[in-house]
């Protein structure tokens, strides 16, 4: 028998409110840890992600750049840059310290280490897509075939061509696509293409990254323009770290070596997602020295100490774009170790807080759960006493002299791990020794981005 | 105005089909991660449990157990127990090497390093609920006192009773109300009561974990009968590992401290759910003598090595015991390493593997991604030559002389994935060090259990 009108229109009703409902709880859900088909969605953009979108960044003479579509992996994206510098061009670089790393790293440590005439033009061509690691002898035949093409094309030694490679492990790279491409790489050349060659070398990035400085000079201003790619620390697949860094200060490469390498430690090498090191790290200053100021040449004068402040500056701003855009990160937090016995344990303590998987899960769950920061100094093998250990979140004492602080309240700990931006301050109060490092926390997203098949 | 009949007839249709397909996507979702409030709820026994349950323990003549409800933090539970050794036990220890070791830990330490009375009797007193861990001074004052009760309800020296304490850091251990309980405690002694024990010292865990062992000694049998609990491999507020081993073999301290020391390394320290050490981790082994096996004393007699083998069997099982516990644990992960420079560089390539958070994402993705066992490699900081390099998945070549194999079919991989317990052999083809560690997969649940707030 039929129901009644009035029935229908009851069951129907409650039928509505059942479904918005099971919406909403789906919705929270969705919040919480997202499916396997999400994470194959292309990904929202980090909510930590720099406010003002990709900035404005000064062309640098002598340096030109473009990209195309060349299909190493992914289709209806830019996935090659190349970078033209000009003649004169001094060239500083850091790299992984991976003992299974890319051919390409490989290939870029040991041009750099030979006697390099810097009066010649250089290149750098990157590809995402494809990590070419782990791909035995194939590995450095693609990179001496890729690098041999750009050197002819731009007709530049390729002794000076420097490239990187960012995808997939254990593939051999299909070099051929990209050489195919050089014509078109060539002829797109130009000195205001920088974002788009930021853009090419994403991955699992959700924001192309830039920074940049300018230093006035003894006689004319110096520019430094940067781009970034990363976003796990690393999976060779998936998300290594690629850095590139162009400058018109006129600086001979030992010197710029040595500024690079002084400020890679607190920069590039304080910052961790997951702990895991990238076998394709890669990071290539060049400076082509076409800036009107005096050239740098000694490292004490004013100038360069500028010049040296301008560059930490470009390269932790873009160290902090990483952390920013970390797999699944809802938090960007600074770890200050002070007081530990000397530099060395202050790393080791800070390291080991960061890396914490129960540290970063309560960063994630909002939980000033500052036990978990007790037992990471504990473990991190640094000399360390319980009573003198001081945790701070922010300007909120959580703990010293062996003891939650007897003025700690919970509600103001809990309040504070709601930021965005966290500050966990240690002093171990025993020596000098002193670090500072940056993390994100660990979500159910990172488990989405990277439990998901590769497909 | 009112719909017809069948149009609402219709919708109400059309909305039980939509409610239907929403709660199947609520019920996948839950699969998969679960909600905050599901964490909350008891935890469901972890999938990688032992099929037949607790099994059935020997008893160890000379031990009695006995728990209690003593509402430390949690109610409706017992959460103390207490065990009493006869006189003539002798007793080993191994404890974490955290620097931010518990009050607990200190004093076991201390009192296993003093010159012993082993004629007396002895004890052990554990609780949950509490980890009396940065407690400052109150720590060791709590642990005088309770085990101070201890000894004088059971007539034996305090330097012969043994505490551990698990749960939420920082607070101070109200004694008082284990202390109260000490009574009922030693009323309830019964040699049978070890299962009961094991469970009075769950915290996270999903199943209480309980091995056994049993020796041909000469002229009589030698039984071993332990219990353990852990499930992160640390929190010091919910997970710390905790085992005790009883045994009827008439020994010395020195020896069973001896043979306690040397399988150490290859069982408890061999596992790693998450890489966080705890604060309170502690493994008391006792030896009452009351076997009617001659005693051992030379530690080449093949009775001793009989009982080293049955010993570190015990050991072993509760080890696996944990890692199949661990949190949010779906796979039971075997990672064997071989040909390494030397024994310390296998360890590292092993834990390196074991801790990789995007080798264990990928396991828990199924996701045969061997490229990132390569990266876990390369970051260990051991030697490695990737032109080497074997990795295989149970029988399957992977990947071989820096690439992967010819006859690898990812298919094949993908597949040996979906197994509950895995085993990862990566040979580095440069030496003879070797080294089998244990570890689970990472899986939103573990995001779930901690970054769940401590409510």
């Amino acid at each position: 028998m039929a129901k009644k009108d009035k029935d229908w229109k009851a069951e129907a009703k409650a039928l509505r409110g059942r479904v918005k409902k099971l919406r909403t709880r789906l919705r929270e859900k969705a919040g919480m840890g997202g499916t396997e088909k999400k994470a194959k969605a292309p990904n929202p953009v980090s909510p930590l992600a720099p406010k003002g979108g990709f900035p404005a960044l000064p062309v640098i003479a002598g340096v030109d750049f473009a990209a195309v579509e060349a299909g190493v992996r992914y289709a209806n994206r830019k996935d090659v840059m190349l970078v033209r510098l000009a003649p004169g061009t001094a060239i500083a670089g850091a790299f992984t310290r991976s003992s299974t790393r890319a051919a390409c790293v490989l290939d870029c440590q040991a041009k750099l280490k030979g006697k390099v005439d810097d009066t010649s033009g250089a290149a750098i061509l990157v590809n995402s897509g494809n990590a070419n690691a782990f791909t035995g002898a194939a590995g450095q035949t693609s990179v001496d075939q890729v690098t041999g093409a750009v050197a002819d094309a731009l007709g530049v030694p390729a002794t000076r061509v420097f490239s990187s490679s960012t995808g997939v492990i254990g593939e051999p790279l299909p070099h051929d696509r990209i050489i195919a491409k050089i014509g078109e790489l060539t002829a797109a050349l130009d000195p205001g293409g920088i974002e788009m060659a930021a853009r090419a070398i994403m991955t699992t990035d959700t924001f192309p990254k830039g920074a940049m400085a300018e230093v006035e000079g003894d006689g004319g201003t110096i520019r430094i323009a940067g781009i970034a790619k990363g976003s796990g620390m690393i999976a060779p697949d998936m998300a290594t770290m690629l850095v590139y860094i162009f400058t018109d200060a006129k600086i001979a490469a030992p010197a710029l070596q040595k500024l690079l390498s002084r400020n890679v430690d607190e920069t590039f090498n304080a910052i961790t997602v997951d702990s895991d090191t990238s076998t394709s790290d890669a990071l290539i200053l060049a400076a082509t020295g076409q800036s009107k100021a005096a050239p740098i040449t000694d490292l004490r004068s004013a100038t360069a100490r500028a010049f040296d402040a301008g560059l930490r500056a470009v390269m932790m701003d873009l160290a902090h774009q990483v952390i920013r855009d970390g797999e699944g990160a809802t938090k960007f937090v600074e770890i200050r170790v002070t007081g530990a016995a000397d530099a060395a344990d202050a790393r080791r303590v800070a390291m080991s807080i960061a890396n914490s998987p129960l540290v970063k899960t309560a960063i994630a769950g909002q939980d000033p759960n500052w036990g978990r920061i007790v037992a990471a100094v504990g473990k991190s093998g640094a000399k360390a006493d319980r009573d003198r250990l001081t945790i701070r979140f922010g300007d909120i004492l959580v703990a010293e002299k062996g003891w939650r602080s007897p003025d700690y309240r919970e509600e103001d700990g809990a309040s504070y791990m709601k930021q965005e931006d966290l500050v966990i301050a240690v002093d171990l109060g025993i020596g000098k020794g002193a670090r500072t490092v940056w993390t994100c926390d660990l979500t159910h997203r990172y488990i989405d981005i990277n439990a998901d098949y590769r497909s």
